[in-house]
């Protein structure tokens, strides 16, 4: 644990095979907790250290925290390969892979703020950024898909696969798809949560607000009936009961709203505090 | 140049300017070439420097061999701030990503390969490997696209993005599509060359071979028409003029082609040597 205690004595491991000996058909070999004497810089058995002499250890929850935040692990401790090794596998918070997704209306502000959020990411260095935006991908993956609750489901599915393979190979995902259906985000969350942390962020804006402040046109569109099958029109969005920040581009500025998904990121061990 | 020599006198830029300052309009703030004393441990105008002192200098040319290999760049050259950003613009040749995109008839050999080769790479350990088969892709990001040109052309044009996405975050991608169409590989290698190198591997296996160890009987299927533009049958394949490698799944087994893809890795740098 954390104050450097074991969980389970050193042996009980042993000492539970060693029990069931003769019904698991095991033998054990014996292999005894070896320290290490820093004065006369050897190794040896815990129990053939003569009293008051220093020793030094790593308990596997204090190693495990070493690895997630980058910290030094000691020469003495391990083989430098073993290190590399660990090291490997266990990434440090800071450079794991990790997905923020935006939901919401069209023209609620999602593209801006993932713009922007790509912009203060890159400025942080370290990890590489991943964009993607809802017509991005529209054009980049589902070309041939329309607005039907079937294809729109196609759709976050392939943005949940590229998301999770960029994760995996630890880039920062930024995707801003409308995503209106509760099920297909909750499968990208699954897909994504294999290799990283995935956070869901609403984009609350109102459709009132949305639809006012619509410069292209889309909804008068949608409202005459010339774009059939429109979010927020003549098609439904369900709002996220599980967001992990939710935000209103009406209430809030991007650069606000960015900086409140930054410190959501920090909270969680994922950025290095400049 | 590699022998520490610079190609451009370390003026001549300032003397252009100045040359031509009355049409620029540009004022020229003189900035003197600096060179690091190691024994005093300062820093001086080269042309203050007495002679017989000891200097020490990095050209650009061998700071960006350093920052490509990984190797250290001394205290004195710059500020640790300075350093740590050019590394994370400039990162070493085994940090960075690359696709590897596997083309050849269905059952040539190339999903084999395409694993074994993931298996390798793994263990290797640094880079997350991210496998694209020709039919995981078609599940995932094309599943209503058929195999018209049209349709395999925007199929190979969705393995570009993903490749190239998960390339500039530096990950190994290993695709491995039929890809019968040269323009469709060519685009690929465009995009994914914008963010690291691109090696197209033409496993060449012969159709006769493909057809007559085909177990899952496709090609059987094909020839009696049931399924349609099956490549080979009746749909044409382009074999590659520009592969950066040419291999036969009947002539060579697939752990002899992995060990040539990865010599071929190896040769461009981008394999740490174990």
């Amino acid at each position: 644990n954390s104050a450097g205690k074991e969980f389970y004595g050193p042996y009980d491991a042993q000492h539970a095979v060693e029990k069931y000996r003769e019904e698991l058909g095991i033998e054990v070999v014996p292999f005894q907790m070896m320290t290490y004497l820093p004065d006369s810089d050897e190794y040896k058995p815990v129990d053939e250290v003569e009293k008051g002499t220093r020793t030094l250890d790593i308990s596997g929850t204090e190693l495990r925290s070493r690895l997630r935040s980058g910290r030094e692990i000691p020469e003495w401790f391990s083989y430098p390969e073993v290190v590399k090794v660990l090291r490997d596998t266990h990434k440090p918070r800071s450079a794991q892979g990790f997905t923020v997704f935006l939901t919401g209306y069209q023209n609620s502000g999602k593209d801006a703020i993932a713009r922007a959020l790509q912009v203060t990411l890159n400025q942080q260095g370290g990890r590489s950024v991943s964009l993607l935006l809802g017509e991005t991908v529209r054009a980049e993956l589902s070309s041939e898909l329309g607005f039907s609750k079937e294809d729109r489901k196609r759709n976050i599915g392939r943005i949940g696969f590229v998301a999770a393979e960029l994760t995996k190979a630890g880039a920062a995902v930024i995707a801003a798809p409308i995503a209106p259906y509760e099920d297909a985000r909750q499968h990208a969350r699954e897909q994504v949560g294999k290799y990283g942390d995935f956070y869901l962020i609403h984009v609350a804006t109102s459709l009132e607000y949305a639809e006012k402040t619509d410069r292209r046109g889309v909804y008068a569109r949608a409202r005459s009936g010339e774009i059939k099958g429109f979010t927020g029109v003549d098609d439904p969005y369900e709002a996220p009961t599980n967001a992990d920040l939710v935000v209103d581009a009406e209430k809030t500025n991007v650069r606000s709203i960015v900086h409140q998904i930054v410190l959501l990121l920090e909270s969680r061990g994922l950025l290095d505090r400049v």
